[in-house]
């Protein structure tokens, strides 16, 4: 075995109730273990940043292993095969998987998803990878989307909500979106397709909502929670759903504390008087259909009807930094890092 | 027509933001108008008292006519037929609608339901009426309970929980039930076959939620939100159902003014977590299948193996004071008025 040392970023403090800073991270080199039969030795090509990650080292997603202190931080990222011990993977193998920070990873060949050769890195880890799949899943299975539906969207920039919306547009759908600056509405509504945006920061997005959606909200899909899920409630049309795919307003909260936490939907009472359904998924609930899903996005984004961004810094060293962009809202589409 | 003087109880005040007072209605005497083809005049027998009546009266449900000050006060009764103008309908046949507060109220015969012979009034404006069916199509068509399942049922002892608490034994659940006394708690275990059983006034309600359903709940029927449906979140199990039946916790407040409503349920995002569904209705969704549930609760009626409680007052001149009896909880049972 060649390569003997492994750098990784391991956890040093849990971000409770406060925002991520470097220092919760530390640079350390490890041994490489040696290789038994099934394994793989790797080397990290790219990352990716989601803000969900910032639950998994507090410990507070309830679905993720937990993590010690000490732990190498857990993420997804794309690597190529330097050694293999199983007989379908080779050397030079591009694979995909939940590697952690670190640049030699071992690990079982099961827990690998080899990359097909004519999709990059980058859409590898956004579009074609779990964002894709996360909007996709979320939208067709949970939101069961019907031609003619009115689907909002918050988070509607982002990469999961950008996807979304124009999976909406493929369905049928009347699409509106929600996101926080002049840019991301511009971008939404004249590149992606969008019939509508509303920009939480400037709008008064009541009124905006009653304009742009007169008949009620079909679909909402959320990525946010807080004040606009109960406006988005107040609105919902006879038989809607509320796919609840995150809650970026919570994720700076301790979950253990739940009487710590902001109010949830006031307006959750609507569901009643709507015979309407409030949902939550995890995207590896469908894992049974990504083969289906993942040639469905392939096939829109070949056929340009399906279009992203992505947000590529650079350098091992400066994951911790590129992770706080996603919670400082300086990214721009998928947050990435290549090495 | 021999009647020509209708008694009736009219809204003068909405009680919102504040509880019921008898001076929120006056007792009018109104003529009774010409009959049209189609039309009944009937003769009121017994009326049944619902807490979501209140949002109707407050114009606060979002779902039933509105109501203007002065208006007869709506609500459930059964009636006996004294004038007929629809071949479908004789004297002295009994019938079933929304009648509202009122000794002789004229109707259109598509309102009425006819109540069959076996069917006594009591029965027909509780477990045969619209309490179990909405604890039927809760259950049944909402909750989608499986053998084996954990329900736990909120407002265990009240007319639409005790229903639901039943069904779920004879659908092969675990039942679960919180009430408010201990009197009412004996009374679902020992008597209806709940169990268990959590008194939420002396009990530490999470401690024993976390000892009566240790693997977690599949089905939370929920007739009061706040802290309980909270409790309930927080223990839901993978691909859990969350009914909201009601949420008698809300309906002091105004519901028009979504910012002085107490706190939605924080832990929502436990649906996320755990692939669950929260899922509102209304009993009328169902009105299709009305058939089949009558003559299932009918049957399991016969069988002994639902049973209930009700609470009969006497005297129209008592309606206003038998309907705060159920804001006050001095009913054991459904809430019923007998002429």
């Amino acid at each position: 075995m060649t390569i003997v040392k492994n750098t990784c970023w391991t956890i040093q403090e849990r971000p409770i109730g406060r925002e991520v800073r470097e220092s919760d991270f530390a640079l350390e080199e490890r041994a490489v273990r040696d290789l038994e039969d099934g394994d793989i030795l790797l080397k990290a090509r790219m990352f990716g940043f989601d803000p969900t990650q910032k639950s998994w080292m507090s410990n507070m997603a309830g679905y993720a292993a937990p993590t010690q202190i000490g732990d190498i931080m857990p993420g997804r990222a794309i690597a190529e095969v330097v050694e293999s011990r199983d007989p379908a993977f080779a050397p030079g193998d591009r694979v995909r998987g939940h590697l952690g920070w670190q640049m030699h990873p071992v690990v079982r060949a099961a827990q690998l998803e080899k990359i097909s050769p004519g999709v990059n890195d980058e859409n590898a880890l956004s579009i074609l990878g779990s964002s894709g799949r996360t909007a996709y899943f979320g939208l067709v299975h949970v939101g069961m989307p019907r031609p003619g539906d009115v689907l909002l969207v918050s988070g509607a920039a982002g990469a999961i909500g950008s996807i979304v919306g124009q999976l909406g547009k493929i369905a049928g759908c009347r699409v509106i979106g929600i996101a926080g600056t002049q840019e991301k509405c511009d971008w939404i509504v004249n590149e992606l397709g969008f019939d509508g945006a509303i920009n939480y920061r400037t709008d008064d997005v009541a009124a905006q909502l009653d304009a742009l959606c007169p008949d009620g909200i079909d679909i909402f899909f959320d990525n946010v929670g807080g004040a606009i899920l109960d406006l988005a409630l107040a609105r919902i049309s006879y038989g809607a759903r509320v796919v609840i795919c995150g809650g970026i307003s919570n994720y700076e909260r301790d979950m253990s504390k739940p009487e710590d936490l902001p109010g949830g939907p006031k307006n959750y009472l609507r569901l009643t008087i709507q015979n309407a359904t409030m949902k939550g998924y995890l995207v590896h609930y469908f894992s049974d259909y990504n083969k289906v899903a993942d040639a469905r996005l392939e096939r829109w984004v070949s056929e340009g009807r399906l279009s992203h961004r992505q947000d590529i810094q650079t350098g091992f060293e400066n994951i911790p930094a590129t992770f706080q962009r996603i919670f400082k809202g300086l990214n721009i589409g998928k947050q990435l890092l290549r090495v």
